[in-house]
């Protein structure tokens, strides 16, 4: 137990320290010019490029230690870095400074009767911390979009991918440091200990945010133990619901790109509602489209009383986000079956409703609660990029700050700029 | 030890059927037209008034209590109800409805290339717990503008007041009731005991923010224990900063208006900052003017120099919220010591230039980081009245989700809509 604690005062030593230096570095970083901002993430692009032998020598070190701790499959594959993968990372910063400045804009203005001029204009949020599991690019991602936002990073990556983060991290310190602002805007935790990530999600007042990016057991984790706010991304437990107005070839398409185009993101369908007015004419073919590339399906009594080769789909199906070529399905009775369903099933993140009547959709979208709610779309569509918001952490389910993708506009907050010309208060 | 881990278990099972009323009955309020909500309030305006004479009884009774039980001074006058206050109450509601509907607000919309239609849509927050401590009204104000916004509340009013707060409390719910929404839209938290506060704060996912009207010490206690997201609203060190190009007119009314117009309010000034150029010919006009309204200076050496009549400030009064009738000052080299002190000693409230050069306040504007920054006008006008917003629950000093001004607006989240034609995606 002393071990214990001195562990803890060490994490909470190091991270307070990390604060304060980050602390300082984002109120430069946020009083700079967006043209700084953007050759600081251009400066970068450029270094991963140069250095991507150093980076892929650094990332083959981690594989193997990895490999010899005896991890293998999705884990390895997440970690695993190559040519197309630093490409990937360097085009991201490129693409993250074609978006207007986040930083300065005017969000509203109006004039109060007394003269007062009001403006609400975006800020900088501040420090932001991120804790991720073995995506090494994740590093540059979610650092590019905190500094082009204004803000400072804290991050704490992987005990497995630490060589690769840690060569990224210091490249983005380089990148800063080449344009005159602070290297401390981005710093890597410089340590595997947990109570590293204990001292950060303590740290009230020093760091405005902790974005989890990982599995559920992360996300969970971080929720329960955080006192600093935290953006959460849930699962994505999508619908699509097939109403008894829906456009029977938009339904087919829709459904099998919801479930199919891929599977392993996050806005993927994983359970299929249909009314069962529609059920008998529909639902045979699209389950034969799915099934021609390769999903298995799990149908409730009443699909399988129409599609007899489907495997019986139990309580937990309704809760899981399979990230697989598996899909539920479930026959409802009408559009208050349907929405009753996805509340107490869904995870908040994206459903969308097939149908050609605007009046269906618009109860849909009034009384699903979920970030993103759509008509006639393929939930595939939930990304920042396709949204135009540009690169994206990801999709946060939660409802304070940020909702849906998580870009850089959803990294800033605001202040009220208020101009007047001698004004009292009576 | 086993007593107190029962009240806890028996804290959590209370907080926890009162979560699963509150989530049940948001769904339905989130749900109703904005005519509905109006209703329900202007319904609570007429029983306040009806019944005021109930609510002075159970004040009386709470009084008494909380006297025989040694309290006095300023927490009594916070707890004292009079007709003028029931009054106060009643038109408070009325007021919030003159808002349009902050619920499904067209915050933004844009269609991208593929044809798809987003808009992005204001829904209500959720459930959102009120942790206060005298003030009886509060129970009013807060639910009134948590209902408005299509919330539901879950209110935990001090022990002392609680048979009032209980009182008003019930009247909001019948007053839901009497428009056919849930009553369990608004409820108190029936027990005085302390392990409830610690349920409330640890309610993830039951509980969407937790607001603390109260003291410091509250805001404090609540901001360390909760896991839940808080809207906190900390004291306000609120600046008055004499540039040297101000017009000597508007300092000299500006400053004696902020700091003198009422001083208990969060929006007062604490600190005047002067710079040294024009601090000669002005400073002792404006501590003349104080002086005559009755209020103390505290000043620092050169301060001094000029007006010797002033007690010596101290590092401790920088970081003081008097909320009384005491002003420090600080004569300053420049806009850039300003603008340091003010980082430094500052609550990111509400701060002040006064100057003619808008290159000046503009740099003011970017460099301070406060949720409220002005020109030429008094800081007593950070209040969500004089913004135009209606009624408030305070000013949040914080950066995420709401800052400034805390109205019904900020007691919303939103979704995005995505209407498409059968769009899938690549």
């Amino acid at each position: 137990m002393a071990q214990l604690a001195d562990r803890r005062i060490n994490a909470n030593a190091l991270i307070d320290e990390m604060v304060q230096k980050s602390r300082a570095a984002q109120s430069s970083i946020g009083k700079s010019n967006f043209t700084t901002r953007c050759a600081a993430l251009q400066t970068a692009a450029a270094a991963i490029r140069e250095q991507s032998v150093a980076i892929l020598d650094a990332n083959t070190q981690d594989l193997a230690r990895a490999t010899t701790n005896g991890i293998s499959g999705a884990f390895i594959e997440r970690l695993t870095l190559d040519d197309a993968r630093i490409e990937s990372m360097a085009s991201g910063l490129e693409a993250m400074i074609k978006i207007p400045d986040p930083v300065g804009a005017q969000l509203a203005r109006w004039q109060q009767p007394n003269g007062l001029d009001i403006t609400r204009i975006s800020t900088p949020l501040g420090v932001i911390g991120i804790i991720y599991e073995s995506r090494p690019n994740v590093t540059i991602d979610a650092a590019g979009l905190c500094i082009i936002a204004g803000n400072a990073a804290i991050l704490r990556g992987g005990s497995d991918s630490q060589l690769t983060a840690s060569l990224l991290a210091t490249i983005m310190g380089d990148s800063l440091e080449a344009v005159d602002l602070p290297r401390d805007g981005v710093q890597m935790v410089p340590t595997t200990d947990r109570q590293a990530v204990g001292a950060m999600l303590s740290a009230v007042g020093g760091i405005d945010v902790v974005i989890p990016r990982g599995g559920r057991s992360l996300v969970e984790r971080v929720q329960t133990d955080a006192r600093v706010p935290v953006f959460a991304h849930l699962e994505g437990i999508c619908h699509i619901y097939i109403h008894k107005d829906a456009d029977p070839e938009k339904a087919r398409k829709i459904t099998l790109n919801a479930k199919m185009r891929r599977t392993g993101i996050c806005g993927a369908a994983e359970t299929l509602l249909i009314d069962k007015s529609v059920a008998g004419d529909l639902l045979e073919i699209i389950v034969a489209d799915l099934t021609e590339a390769g999903c298995a399906l799990r149908g409730d009594v009443a699909a399988r009383s129409l599609v007899p080769n489907m495997t019986a789909a139990n309580e937990v199906d309704w809760h899981t986000e399979y990230l697989d070529s598996i899909l539920s399905v479930r026959v409802v009775d009408d559009l208050d079956m349907a929405i009753a369903h996805i509340g107490k099933y869904g995870s908040s993140h994206t459903e969308s409703i097939i149908t050609e009547s605007h009046h269906a959709a618009d109860r849909f979208f009034a009384e699903v609660d979920s970030a993103i709610v759509m008509q006639n779309a393929s939930t595939q569509f939930a990304d920042g990029g396709e949204f135009g918001m540009g690169a994206e952490i990801g999709i946060a389910t939660g409802r304070l700050h940020a909702r849906g993708p998580v870009g850089a506009s959803q990294l800033t907050s605001f202040k009220y700029v208020v101009r007047g010309d001698g004004q009292t208060r009576r």
